[in-house]
Parts: C-alpha cells; sequence; structure tokens
C-alpha cells in the first residue's frame, strides 16, 4: 500500500477484531525522554534457585511441595483471583449491578530451569508448553461453569510479574471478559456477512502487502498487526481458520512453537534484554456453541519503547481518550525483521 | 445495600458509564507481595529549579523562554501527539482502516512553584486552575476541527510524568476517543429512555446508599464509584447535571477546586507519600451539538495498592481479559474517609 502519509501525519487506525482506535503520531517519535527509567537486571540467574515457589522440589507458601517436574508443570493458583465455589448472586439494584463470577486459576510453569525464559528453550520443549496449553483449554472448558479460558503470561519485574521463574497463567471463568467479548462480538458480525474468517482475510491481505509480517512458516503468520497499540506488539497467528487451540495438529502445534521462539528472540535481541511483555491467547469461548466465526491468536504487549530502560506508559490521555503510539507498526516490523 | 457477598467472593461489576465491566476478587486482598517495588522520590524540591522547562523565566527545548508567571500559564505542547494543521486523508483499502485526526496539544502549569502539587495548593489557587481549564476548554472548542477536548494530568514519574513540575496537559481533536465514545453511547442511550442524567441518578444512589462516598459539599460529590477499577480509584462529580466545565458559576469553581483539594490531600496521606495518578475530565464533545445527555466528570486513576512502592500491575489479565482488582471500592472509600 504505500500510503507515505501514515509515516508522517497523526492518524487513527481501526482495529478490526476490537472495533476501537489507536492514535498514531508518528512525528512524534524523536522526541526527548526525560522521565522514569526502568532498573534493568542483568543479573545471572541460577538453574535452580532453592527460595523460589516454582522451582521443582521446593515447598510453596501453602505447604504444598512441588513434584520434581521435568518439563512442565500446572498447578492451582495458591492466590487465585476466582474460585471454584463461590456462591451465585447478582445486585440489580437500581444503577448498580454486579454478579457473581466463578472459575479455575492455573499456573504454568515452563521449564524446571529458573534461569530460563521461552526464548532461550528449544522449539520441542516450548512445543510441550503448547501441548499443556491444550491439555488445560480442554480440560478447564469442559467443566459446565467455565465458558472461557484466558491463557496468558505476565514477563519481567516491569509486567508485575513476581517471580523470573519461567511461567504464564491460566484463568477460567464464566462469562466473558470485555476484550474477548468485543473480539466475540466483531468476528461474529463479519463471519455472518461474508461466510469467511476476518482474522484469516486480513491476513491475507498482509501477507499480499508484506510490509507487516516479520515472520511466517506453514502454518502461522508472525506480524505487527495494522492497529497494534504497544510500540512492538507483535500478533502469532495460523494461517487456517481455527477456533481455538485444539484444532492444532502436531506438525502445527510444532510451527506454533516455532513462532513463539522466533518472536521472543527477536524482542531479546532488540534492546539486548530479556524483552518484558504480557501475551496471551484470544480463542473461542468454550461455551459448548461451534463458534465457526472464530480465529484464534496469541499477541504479545511489550512496553519498551526505545531502550531496555524506557518503556512506553499508558496514563493520561491513554486512559481517558484511546491507546497512543508513536513508533508506527511497519517501522516497528522494519526493526524487528532486520533483526532474524 | 450492604450485600456481603460483594466483600466476600468473586464477582464483576458493571461500568454503567462505559458499558464494560470489572471483575473483583475481595479474598484476594491479603495476598503476599514478591514483585517490583516502586521507587518513592522523597526528595524535596526546591520552589525554583533553574534546570525545570516548565518553571517561570526558563527557556525550553525549542528556545522559547517562559514568562515571568505568577499562578497559571498554558502552552501549546512542543512534542504534540496531535497537529492543527496536518493534511486530511483516510485509508479504507480492505481490512485496513484509518483516518487522519487533527489536533491542538497544550501543557497548563498549575503555579510557578516547582515544589508544589494541587494537594499543596490553597483552594483559591486551585480555582485558578479551575477557570484556565474553562478558557481552553471554550478556545480549543470554538475550532471548527476540534469536537472533543481531553483535559488531563500524569503525576509522579510512575505514571509517566517526566517532570515534577506540577502540570498538566490538554489534548484536543476532531474526532471522540474510545472511552470519550463508550460514555456518550451509555449517557446517550439513559438520556433518551429516561429523560434524566444517567451519572445525576446514579448519584442520588449513591448519597442515599453512603457506602462509598468521601467528600461532599453544596455541589459536588466525590466517591469511590461502585465499578472502579484502581485501588484508589476516585470521581468527583457535579450535583447538577451539567454536561461541560463551562456551565460552573464561580461558586461552584471553588467547590470543584475544594474538591479537588480534599481528594489530592486524602491521597497524600493515605500512604504517607506524593500520590502517583492520571486524573482527567470526561465532558460533552464540542462539537456544536445539545448533548443534554452527558454529565460532565472528573476521574482519578491511581496505581498504588497497599504502600508508596507496591502499585497495581493492570497487565496479563487485565489486558486480555478485563481490570481485576482486589480491594473493593466500599474498603477503599471508608480507607479514605477515615482519613479526613
Ligand atoms: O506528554 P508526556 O508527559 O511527555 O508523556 C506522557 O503522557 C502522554 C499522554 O498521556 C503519554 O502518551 C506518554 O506515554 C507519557 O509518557
Ligand atoms: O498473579 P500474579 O502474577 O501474582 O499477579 C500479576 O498478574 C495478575 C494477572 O494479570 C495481575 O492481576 C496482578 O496485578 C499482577 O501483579
Amino acid at each position: 500500500m504505500e500510503n507515505t502519509n501514515l509515516q508522517d501525519y497523526s492518524h487513527k487506525r481501526f482495529n478490526i477484531l476490537t472495533g476501537e482506535w489507536v492514535l498514531v503520531s508518528p512525528h512524534r517519535a524523536k522526541r526527548p525522554w526525560q522521565g522514569q527509567n526502568e532498573e534493568i537486571s542483568s543479573e545471572k540467574r541460577p538453574a535452580y534457585d532453592e527460595t523460589c515457589y516454582l522451582c521443582a522440589t521446593n515447598t510453596r507458601i501453602n505447604g504444598e511441595i512441588n513434584p520434581d517436574y521435568k518439563d512442565v508443570f500446572v498447578f492451582t493458583n495458591d492466590f487465585a483471583a476466582l474460585q471454584k465455589d463461590s456462591p451465585s448472586f447478582s445486585v440489580n439494584d437500581g444503577l448498580l449491578k454486579a454478579q457473581s463470577e466463578t472459575g479455575i486459576c492455573k499456573v504454568i510453569c515452563f521449564s524446571p530451569d529458573h534461569s530460563k525464559s521461552l526464548a532461550q528453550m528449544e522449539v520441542e520443549d516450548i512445543k510441550k508448553v503448547v501441548h499443556a496449553w491444550q491439555r488445560e483449554f480442554k480440560d478447564l472448558g469442559a467443566n459446565e461453569n467455565i465458558n472461557y479460558v484466558q491463557i496468558f503470561e505476565n514477563k519481567g519485574a516491569v509486567m508485575g510479574c513476581s517471580n523470573p521463574h519461567p511461567h504464564g497463567q491460566i484463568w477460567s471463568q464464566s462469562t466473558l471478559p470485555n476484550e474477548v467479548d468485543k473480539k466475540n462480538h466483531q468476528q461474529k458480525e463479519y463471519f455472518t456477512k461474508n461466510n469467511s474468517s476476518l482474522l484469516g482475510d486480513y491476513l491475507q491481505q498482509e501477507l499480499a502487502v508484506n510490509e507487516r509480517i516479520i515472520f511466517q512458516n506453514d502454518d502461522f503468520v508472525v506480524l505487527i498487526p495494522f492497529w497494534a497499540i504497544w510500540p512492538f506488539e507483535a500478533m502469532i497467528a495460523p494461517k487456517k481458520a481455527q477456533k481455538d487451540i485444539l484444532e492444532l495438529s502436531d506438525v502445527e502445534a510444532k510451527n506454533f512453537a516455532e513462532a513463539i521462539a522466533i518472536i521472543t528472540q527477536l524482542y531479546d535481541k532488540l534492546f539486548h534484554t530479556s524483552f518484558p511483555y504480557s501475551s496471551g491467547i484470544h480463542q473461542a469461548p468454550t461455551n459448548g456453541e461451534e463458534n465457526k466465526h472464530w480465529h484464534w491468536h496469541m499477541s504479545f504487549y511489550p512496553p519498551l519503547l526505545r531502550s531496555a530502560t524506557i518503556k512506553k506508559f499508558m496514563v493520561g490521555y491513554e486512559m481517558f481518550g484511546s491507546p497512543q503510539r508513536d513508533i508506527t507498526a511497519e517501522v516497528a516490523a522494519k526493526k524487528l525483521r532486520e533483526l532474524l
């Protein structure tokens, strides 16, 4: 497409998946930074840390002892935000509206090696994480009261991660959270109208334009979405429309693992640091419906902007108005691609 | 109402102004924190700092010299995210959708005193800030291409504020940002149906229940909204339905200033620190329409959770699912009220 206006002047871009906008200010990419710098921990971690509550054979706060696990280890969150057996109630009192929400929260250790991150793991080992996600998605989703399963990872202290041991979380619950609800709506509307996948059609367009693609293999595309919010936000999506990760063949699971390895390694290379991010997989609700309109995908929201210590703050205007970015999606994609 | 379930079990609450939900996990308020601690700067600042680009008589990066201002000083942002004269264009290329956005961004210094914050200013001086907001709202809104004016403040390094000199910002633009669009929609729907103000009716209910009210004077209520996201999020709203701050009488402007003084002082007392936050005023678009459904209000989104150094992280689940909080709005309101 090559619309140079998009590289030069303020504009907003539409997120087809959420129906919301992001404000882009490319001319501002050069403003000086006088604010807070993040601390970087260049501390080398040992493969085993006796004070870590996620390392194998260690005791957790609630007294349970972790098994001597060899690859992936999953357990129910000791401080779960959602509980399975809390009572059902609702408040409908004038303009006060609330309803109980039950669920199950789990923690998933990606590796027994305390020193590693996904970026440093072999594709074969990441594939084991993918398989664990599949098992959990299936098991949790099978619960009568669980209609949605959110898989995510917070990586790095700056992303609120309280333990550097490589791990992610899974929060599963009875109703659709806000973000999923929006994507459910947008995808359904498009599918009803066009009888094809919104994200699938978008990916085809991106592959043809080839401006925001970072990497692809037989089954997956890694790209910076046109409407990305975070400076180096990226998305991994299957080329074929699949509603959830249970549809992955064994080869596809491996190619998904490869895509994860590639993007996390590029991130680490970008600013020569263990790149912080939150990542998450959006997929179809586990509500027993067909959900043919869903096309699952994994997104990475990393806060770093210009170096290992300078992050983007989503504050004032972003909280009250719309998300805002300076560097464009195209420039971000180019920077990452050049590190391949 | 006294629904004890709301204090004991996971639930979600509905935000009547945005139409979105927040997940509340009251049982989790006691989990230990092992993650990142924020730095607190207890540094005492001088009343004048020769290196500060906001202090009176100093030279800014673009070479302009600040006047020797005595109360409030407003200027156009030297690194504006929106520009007045950028070209008009749009992209409508398959699933890529973008459009140019023009606007004017300003910086507003609240006081020449580099050492102060709103919490430390006299009500009379905060009233001058309110008057400056009114002038800017009126002037900017009068522009043909400006249909919305966002007034906000980022306070504290943790909120991305790059200069401790007391100041806020105003970004004005041609279209409605996401958050404003949601509130516009929800208020309009309610007004059309009930011929009365959504927020006005809500305030009446809150005043009757008196569980989340922190403070009130003749014209304003300060409260923790039922659906608050941030641990100590608060709202200041006029009791009378007014669409924007231009409707304030002189007495009301003073009572608004008093409400700002009260909440910012309570914040500082809570954790014995200069409390960081982003604040913003949501008000009617300046699009020439009547906007009778609008009831303006000012919100404070402070990140601190349990102490001056422990903040709430809106990360993984919050980014991919819904905002989540542990401490309830009722407990937060009680804690702040007790400091009055
Ligand atoms: O304009 P400032 O203070 O330099 O920048 C700050 O506020 C802006 C508006 O909320 C944000 O876009 C920036 O990320 C933040 O660092
Ligand atoms: O569950 P953790 O790792 O203790 O906590 C972290 O992730 C959660 C889910 O995104 C957030 O609610 C917390 O604010 C964050 O600190």
